[in-house]
This record gives structure tokens, C-alpha cells and sequence, in this order.
């Protein structure tokens, strides 16, 4: 059908093992949506876990994106049911239907609301699920809960991802040790599927969902939302943090700045930002894993426009991707960004070696030498506005011949 | 050097023959900027013409662009010098002084004010010209001036375009004959060039510089900046229209709404659109010309967001290049310009194909139909937002493994 992607050059040599987390059970299956491999996931809570989300903006969202966005201002979750193949996206009244018929299934079978179950699908834009194929799959998926290891959850929810991507962390609370797990997939596309973001992470903590709602948003701004492999947005992208409780039991918590909170707030950003900068590293024909950072912008906002700017542009990311120090495509980048510049307070920078400032090339500036820093396969750009204290940094990938060769390749 | 460019599909077999324009002489010359070829062009009005501009919002413009816009007010031009191979951007304080230096030979030659001297420079940015080659130069390029053909000046306006792009149009005032030349260069870019946008019109007709800026504007919006190759605009973008007066004489026109001006708008409109449509179907590594139709958007501003959404997106471009009837990318597209949308309303046509409606695929679609018509090298996407009454129409080309060969070719 199609081509198999390359084996990404940042893909893990090993595939980590994850502790268990209290309170969470899960099953994966091969239900048949793919033509093979596992594609169907379903976790659930011993009990009700808090959870907390944030969705795709997008105005042609997914069903399950509706259906997730509709339920998550209850804070409470007891299932997540996941599969990959079909992203159940424009697809119509059918659609929104699905969602409904597996909510109320695996609501009947493991006693539960039907809004108390979260669902995300990631795959093929446009078809109608297999959902009988679903629908057989359920009851025995859930019998198998408890049996199964993480590595298979971050695998049954891949698409096209060259490598799974999961990672856990240790916290504590009051001197006692939690646990936050995470998963992710994204950014490997294959005609006619659709890269779709997902993220979902689970502590035994016993954090209210206001508080998860708080971090998660806070967190998302400079981890997920601050990574761009093509400058193109899913109609499914999807992040669901969770917390069982589980764990050993520890104070009341229920004041954003307890800081109790801040062995979880450390543990969740590394853990955003690790599974982030991974879904970069297996962007689509990456080469090349780049870190774009604007210093002294006038504010923040600005210079996340400017910071995306560059890292969306086309020019860039081929001159990256062929190794060519060629700064004058940042400078253009920069200056379609439309923000306030003072050309001669500009600078630029590949890694630490200043390329320009003064309003031209820095007159020490040894073209070589840039050109060989590119070579290396993590590179940074940086560049220094000189107008005020606004900084941001955004990561992004190479645009090489393999992203336009996986892109382009019409299914047959 | 660089690896040569492959001609497009598109290029004409034949360069046209232009007309001369009456009080319009140029000349063209190689002046060993570029390694080969016709670099620098200058063109001078036997009489002081009228002159109106567009230019590049950039806020890293180049030094020739600053200069233009400090003139333009004045609506006077005596001369135009451009050349190729050396943007002139990002070249602080001495590339401005280049500028200067050019413009003050120049109009102590022809006898006119250095303020009537336009410039437009295209090609590397951050290097400096090499001004002694020009400045020794412009004496024999002056003294030529009147000998020259309209395909030499296209020529010698190129960079790495793989056809020089002019044409002709005649109109009517008050029954006499006048012409509108036109000429253009743009979307070729290989590293370090940077692809830049010039077009100049000249016309033997005498129309206020007012009129000509009232009219290049408005069409501009509906021509030139409703092409997008990779979205990345540049530094250099700059048009100029020029009206010399020196045809046969008619009664003065001071009033943007006078009848007498249809056929000059007609001729411009023609010109625009059809060298705005060349840039693109020289697209670097273009293989299909792409027109993207917004209708029944809530406005005409909505109409062309989504349009430059579609237009602008990796993944549609990449599909088309594939001849792949990826419509789930359009509809993801669509969700991420972030206009108020029903799905439910929309639909999606390739050509005359309907594929989408009533928030899903359409039941009578066949995709073999949608594929085989995507085999043709001009393709149509058309958008019915079912809203309102905007409507936008941008153009554009794919994206092709060719654009990525020729954009991440390291210098050597």
C-alpha cells in the first residue's frame, strides 16, 4: 500500500520500559483498522481519575475532538479509548454516532457514564470507522486490561511514527513517591493518513483537575504548541492528562502555587518537552533536529511570531537541510513576520557564531566555519532582536526530499 | 556553481517580440555581476514620466526598496536602473550609500534629479554590489540606450527564473492606440539567491501617477498578491508602473472613475494576472499550476485567508505534486485558517468533481475520477463555504522533491 517510512536517525536504540501506574489498567489489540500491528488501545481507571485537556483549534475538528471537548469540563474520567488507521474526521452524522455507540458500550460493560469515557481516533481523514470491527473488539479488549505493557500502548496508538514515544518520571509529594507516565504520537503522515498529535499522561497523584487543567495549558504553550514539523495543524491533536490518586495518599491539594505541586509541575515539563522534541525528531524526512531561539523581542508574543516565522519557512528549512549557512533566508524569514525590527540592532546567530549584525554580515564572520556547524545533526538559530525582553524558542526539523517523497506518494 | 535549473513545463516555446513603448528607451548589458549574462538593464524616459509602486512589507527590506519608497511620493521618474545577482538587502549603511552613489552618476548624466532615478536590485542577500563594476558601467550602458529589445531586458531582470516572462497588450483612449508593455522576474531561487518578485509596466499613455497608483494597487491585490509559491515572501518584492505621455495625445484624465480608462485597466488587469501566473508556473520545481477558488465565504478577507491556507500548506501541495486526491488535507487546511466554518455547509470540488458536502465525503464520489483529473498539468480547487458572499481566488504551484533539490543545494 504504502511505502514504508525510514527509520528516523533520532529513533531510540532501545524502546524504555515503564513502571505501572497506580490506579491505571490498559489492553491493546489488533482490531483490524490497519492493515497490521496494533491499532486499537483502550485504558482504564480503577477509579475515577481527574483529567484535563487541551484540543485542536481547528474549525474541522475530528468527532472524538467534539466528543472529548463536551465532557472534559466535568473533570472526570474512568476509560480512553484510542485507535489508530481511521482519524474519524469529516465524517459527518455517522461520525459523531460511532462515538456515541463505543461511549455507551464500554460505559455498559465497565459501569460508567457514558461521559466519563474519552475517545481518540488518529488516521485516514474522510471514512467512516470499521466500527463493527470496534464494536467486536471491546469486550474482549477490556477483559484484557492489566495484562499489557507501555511500550505496546505507545505503539498501538503510532500511525505513521517511525518509533514509539513514551517516557515516565518520578515525583514527590510530601516526601512520598508518584509516578507520571506519558505517551505521544505524531508527525509521521503518509498519504492518505492525516499527522495527527496525540499526548496522554497519567499520574497516581491526587491532583484536582483544575489544577491539571492549569499546568497543562501553561505547559502546552512551550512544549507542544511551540513545535511546528510543517506549519500544518491536525483535526484531531489531542493532549489528556490524568490523576488517579492512586498513589500513597499525601495532603489535600488545591491551590495552583502549593508548593508541593513542584516535584509534579518539573516532572510534567520534562516530560512535554521530551515527548515533544521527540514527535520533532521523527518529523517527516527529518534530518535534522533545530531549536530556533528569539531573544530581546519587544514581548513574548512577538517573539514566538518571529520564532515561527523561521521555523515555518520553506527556504530555511531546506538551507538546513542541505547544510548552507544561508542566513539571508532567516533575515527574510524575520522580516515577514511583520514584527516592529530595527535592522541595525539585529543579530544573528548559528549556534555561537555570530553571522550578523549591524544591519550586514558580522566582518569577522568565516562562512566555513557556520557551514560546518551545520553538519551537526542538532543545530540552533538564534537571533537577538535588541529591542526588548520578549523571548521564545520553537523547535522544528529539516524540509528534505523524503518529506515531499513520503507526501506526495499517491497510494495505489 | 549552482546546479543548473530545469526549465519548467510551462515555458513558452517562443520568447515574444515587444513593441516599443514611445518615450520609453532602455538598454541591457552584461556587467560580470552574475558569472554570465545580462545583469544590469537601464531604462530612460525621454521626458520625466509618471510613476506608481508597490513594494515588499518586509521589515528587513533592502536598501533599492527603501529608496524606492522615499521617491515614489513624488510620482516622477526619469530613469530605472536594476540589476541582477546582487539583492543589495541586509547590506547596512554602505549598501544605502551604493544606492546613493548609483542614482547620483546616473542623474549627472541623463540631467535630471537623483530623486527620478528608480532602482531595483535582485539576487544574494548580505553581500555587497560590487559597485565599481557597476559605476563603470553606466556611462556605456547609457550611451546604448534606445538599441535594445524588450527580451533582453526580461533577460537581463533574471536570476535563477528558467524563462524570461513579458508581455504586450494594446488599448484604447478616445480612439487612438496606445501600449502597455510589461515585464516581470521572480520565484527562481537557488541558494544563496533569494527569489524576488520585480515587475515593471510602461505604458505611452498620460495618466496621472495618482490613477496609476489607484489602479496598481487594486489589481496588484488580485493578481501578484494572490500568488504564493513556498510562502516566503522577499526582501526586494518592488512593481512599478510607468505612463510616459508620449503617444498620441488625448484630453487630460484626472478622475479614477473616467470611462476613458477601461481599456488601460483592462490591459493592466491582462498583464498583471498573466505575468503573476508565469512567476508561478516558474515555481521552482513546479509541475502543476494550481488555482484555489473560495466562494460564499462570510467575506471577501475570510474568502482569502482560507485560500492562502489551502495554498500555502505542505501537505496539499505535496499531494497535488503526487496526483493524489488527498481532499483530507484541504479540509484540514481549511480548519486551520481559523474562520468561522459549518462543516456541515461546505464543499470541496476538484474541477467540477464534488467531493465533499454535508460534512462528509459524497456518496456518489469516485476517486479514480478525482485522481485521473489531478493528471492534468492546470488543476482547479474550488471551496464553497456556504456562508455568505466572499470569494477570493489565489494560485499557486505544487511542491515538488525538485524545490527541495534546488533550495537545499549547497553552494560549492
Amino acid at each position: 500500500m504504502n511505502k514504508k517510512n525510514l527509520t528516523s536517525p533520532f529513533a531510540p536504540l532501545n524502546v524504555p520500559n515503564l513502571p505501572q501506574v497506580n490506579g491505571v489498567k490498559h489492553a491493546t489489540m489488533c482490531s483490524d483498522i490497519k492493515e497490521s500491528g496494533l491499532d486499537l488501545a483502550i485504558i482504564v481507571f480503577d477509579k475515577l481519575a481527574n483529567v484535563a485537556g487541551v484540543f485542536t483549534n481547528s474549525e474541522t475538528s475530528s468527532a472524538p475532538v467534539s466528543w472529548c471537548k463536551s465532557i472534559i469540563k466535568n473533570g472526570l474520567a474512568k476509560a480512553l479509548i484510542i485507535n489508530s488507521g481511521n482519524a474519524n474526521a469529516f465524517t459527518g452524522y455517522p461520525g459523531g454516532k460511532n462515538v456515541t455507540v463505543k461511549t455507551a458500550l464500554i460505559s455498559s460493560i465497565i459501569n460508567c457514564r457514558a461521559d466519563q469515557v474519552f475517545v481518540a481516533s488518529t488516521g485516514v481523514i474522510g471514512e467512516q470507522l470499521p466500527i463493527e470491527k470496534i464494536l467486536n473488539s471491546i469486550p474482549l479488549l477490556i477483559k484484557n486490561i492489566g495484562k499489557d505493557n507501555w511500550s505496546n500502548l505507545a505503539q498501538a496508538i503510532r500511525t505513521t511514527d517511525t518509533y514509539p514515544k513514551l517516557i515516565s518520571k518520578k515525583f514527590k509529594i510530601e516526601d512520598k513517591d508518584y509516578v507520571l507516565n506519558g505517551i505521544a504520537k505524531g508527525s509521521g503522515m503518509i498519504s492518505p493518513n492525516m499527522g495527527t498529535l496525540l499526548g496522554f499522561f497519567f499520574t497516581d497523584a491526587d491532583i484536582p483537575s483544575r489544577i491539571l487543567d492549569f499546568y497543562l495549558k501553561k505547559i502546552n504553550e512551550v512544549t507542544f504548541n511551540a513545535i511546528t514539523v510543517d506549519g500544518d495543524s491536525s483535526t484531531s491533536d489531542t493532549l489528556l492528562l490524568f490523576s488517579t490518586g492512586e498513589g500513597p495518599s499525601h495532603g489535600v491539594i488545591d491551590d495552583v502555587s502549593d508548593p508541593r505541586l513542584n516535584g509534579f509541575i518539573n516532572a510534567l515539563k520534562d516530560l512535554m518537552l521530551n515527548l515533544s522534541h521527540q514527535v520533532i525528531k521523527d518529523g517527516e524526512g527529518a534530518s535534522k533536529f533545530i531549536t530556533i531561539e528569539v531573544i530581546n523581542a519587544l514581548t513574548n508574543d512577538s517573539a514566538k511570531i518571529i520564532g515561527n516565522c523561521i521555523a515555518k519557512s520553506p527556504l530555511v528549512k531546506t538551507a538546513i537541510a542541505g547544510e548552507d549557512p544561508n542566513w539571508g533566508r532567516i533575515i527574510m524569514a524575520i522580516g515577514n513576520a511583520q514584527q516592529k525590527i530595527d535592522k541595525n540592532k539585529l543579530k544573528v546567530y548559528f549556534g555561537n557564531i555570530l553571522v550578523a549584525k549591524d544591519g550586514g554580515v558580522c566582518e569577522d564572520y568565516i562562512e566555513e566555519l557556520a557551514a560546518n556547524y551545520l553538519k551537526n545533526s542538532e543545530v540552533s538559530i538564534k537571533v537577538d532582536i535588541g529591542e526588548g525582553n520578549g523571548s521564545f524558542t520553537v523547535w522544528t526539523c529539516d524540509f528534505t526530499e523524503e518529506y515531499i517523497k513520503i507526501n506526495s506518494d499517491y497510494r495505489s
